[in-house]
């Protein structure tokens, strides 16, 4: 990193923990003010953000971008209304921070609580969409905290624009324009940077793929949620109803292919796969789906005229993200947890059963964040899940775990009351 | 790393996991009896324990070790005695794995619940303290999980004793020995390496010193909970009672210096300084204290004959660890907190005051895991807090913050029961 930009971070840093204090003892009230506060200066200054977005749309075609990415950098004025009235979802959430979790008088005669409060400084590093840019610092306000945002460099201009809208108002509201704060320049190294200032930043939350969150784990000295990719299985028992499971396989794979709770690998026992094989192709194929199956699959499958692909240990560790999936018959329950361990991303995965019992093991031996039971994978959401809003997925076990909720961003301290009172 | 530590450590990590879905699904009573067969082992085998231990002692006097070096790994009977009956502490905890966090049937159908489960591996980085071995071993399988243990490389004889103990125990009981498993090898190397292991280590704790911290921060790819660093501070406010606040500095600073929660700094309003710190020096004198002042504090007392050393931007930066205290007069209360940001390592400040205002304010603007009005910053600690045993204490904020109790050790998942429900 050259000097210029540390000394840039750095600046970032420290304004964003001196902004922190000042959020940190806002009451409910006046976090909700902010939060309409902004946005109102969204909605008046929307002509500014779409024209801003609308040069980054020119310069991703100048680029050669694809139009899945196109799109999904577009703010329009549909978007941005709806980026905006989501606000007023977060501003009737209930605010955790201020929460004591738990309060008792000691033996040793000092008043001891536990009091729910803001993390501090959060830093978000995320791709092109210019909505994680609004979302993420009103979560962030809502619960206290300064945010630093990386978002991606294709989006920069629709960036400045909405993050200038934001610290318009926070300063309006007679607060620290530094509570939110957008890195302006697209240097990678900034990344690198932002990953070891933990001096001043609290939490790490990467929005990306596979890479930014080897990126994340490898170089950041502060700690980092990890979690967003989901390479997730059902695995259907010989205990299964066949027909109600393909109903639950064929949501979990085509209700929304593109996200990191849809399906990836089906397992199946070895006892249904000669009759529930046949009409789980014939539905999925019907949708659009394609396969990569097992030599046994294969067999099944040829027989019906269907080619398919040969799965390999490299496509059973894939996320697709698209209609391909990926099937394995097994030999019995413990063969499809042992495939799960190897493979899942530790996201989503659920058995398909009418036994209690395979229904309990499953539960128990599947480490996952969410773990089902007759179930699709696509309830793994924030909003599913009824936490009101959805932060990011995590796939680590520390601090949160699956869905993060407005809780996700606070931490707790302890508070001591005594009278002058000393330790015996 | 050299290829064949780097195969050693892949083995511990694989096998370590092996294990760990053997503990996962333990009941509560059958860890009682693990814990209870660890104590047992632990007093049959207490005669080659102590025979290890005479091998360290002996290798460590003839290293030149300071005496003070010695005693801490020295494991005589009555130590081993107590280290053992601490292990029937642990067994009568209550044990949180399994515990549902909350259950609700949602809009969608779904019956969705968090219940509590064991972290999975945990990998501990600790200096030259044999207890230690037995302590984290113990706490880690009461909640269920396997463990890596990586002890200073002067205990090495007592770990590998102790170790092999317990992991008797462990396979009387029918259970996987490498549950818990010791690095044998005193190479630096294999501790990066250890915390690069993030396929099969899922969090990380260090019990040392700065350096040890620093290193985890930096090379871990793995969750790591920083801790142990107490810079703590007691500022005495201009509404303090003095001559009670000296007994709680004296409490603080003296009862037990070498500790991470003994006391550091004292900040003191300037309204009180002329007065309150002729009878400081001359309490906390008597009791062997030295102390590094600030301009002001130097003149009260060269006024007094009194040769105090000058604080210097570095003296506020250290852990004392001794019978050394810093001062520091400070204008007023956000001064105080300034000098606390700056300085603290976010583990115990406390303010010494009869205002209420002035301690709700302390309260909600210093950042800290402990925050004490009234009361010596060396009541934060598992025991006293009434968390039944101690971990660690944490000076991070996510996961855990404090001291560290059985939860620590724990995460949740999610479980999901549907009817072959699916998302609409």
């Amino acid at each position: 990193m050259i000097e210029n930009n540390e000394l840039y971070l750095q600046t970032l840093g420290q304004n964003a923990k001196q902004a922190s204090y000042g959020l940190a003892s806002l009451t409910g009230t006046q976090k909700k003010a902010l939060l309409s506060a902004i946005a109102a200066s969204l909605t008046a200054k929307s002509q500014a953000i779409l024209a801003a977005n609308q040069k980054d749309v020119a310069a991703a075609r100048e680029n050669g971008l694809s139009e899945a990415m196109i799109d999904r950098l577009l703010l329009d004025d549909a978007r941005l209304k709806g980026v905006i009235s989501d606000i007023d979802n977060v501003i009737s959430l209930n605010d955790p921070v201020g929460t004591e979790l738990e309060s008792q008088l000691l033996d040793n005669g000092l008043r001891l609580s536990r009091r729910r409060v803001p993390l501090g400084v959060i830093g978000v590093i995320y791709e092109a969409r210019p909505n994680v840019t609004v979302d993420i610092a009103v979560l962030a306000l809502k619960t206290g905290n300064a945010v630093i945002l990386r978002g991606g460099k294709e989006t920069l201009n629709s960036n400045m624009a909405l993050s200038e809208a934001i610290r318009e108002a926070i300063t309006e509201q007679g607060l620290a324009a530094d509570s939110v704060q957008l890195i302006k320049s697209p240097d990678r190294t900034l990344v690198s940077g932002l990953l070891k200032l933990d001096q001043f930043v609290d939490m790490i939350v990467p929005r990306g793929g596979q890479n930014l969150q080897r990126l994340c784990a490898e170089q950041a000295t502060i700690p980092v949620i990890l979690g967003g990719i989901g390479i997730c299985h059902l695995y259907m028992d010989k205990d299964a109803n066949i027909a109600k499971s393909i109903e639950v396989i064929a949501n979990a794979k085509v209700q929304r292919p593109t996200v990191c709770n849809a399906l990836d690998t089906v397992l199946i026992h070895d006892s249904l796969a000669e009759t529930a094989l046949p009409q789980l192709f014939s539905n999925l194929s019907a949708q659009g789906v394609s396969f990569y199956g097992c030599e046994q699959t294969k067999a099944i499958a040829d027989k019906l005229g269907l080619a398919i692909s040969t799965a390999t240990d490299e496509t059973y560790g894939q996320e697709w993200l698209s209609l391909t999936l990926g099937i394995k018959v097994v030999a019995d329950i413990d063969t499809a947890i042992g495939h799960i361990r190897r493979y899942s991303s530790g996201h989503s995965e659920g058995i398909l059963t009418d036994n209690i019992h395979a229904s309990a093991h499953f539960i128990n031996q599947v480490d996952s964040a969410a773990v089902y039971v007759n179930a699709s994978t696509r309830f793994t959401d924030g909003g599913q899940f009824g936490l009101g809003a959805e932060v990011a997925v995590s796939t680590q076990k520390l601090h949160a775990r699956g869905p993060m909720g407005l809780e996700a961003l606070t931490t707790y301290k302890w508070i001591g009351l005594g009278e002058y009172t000393v330790r015996g």
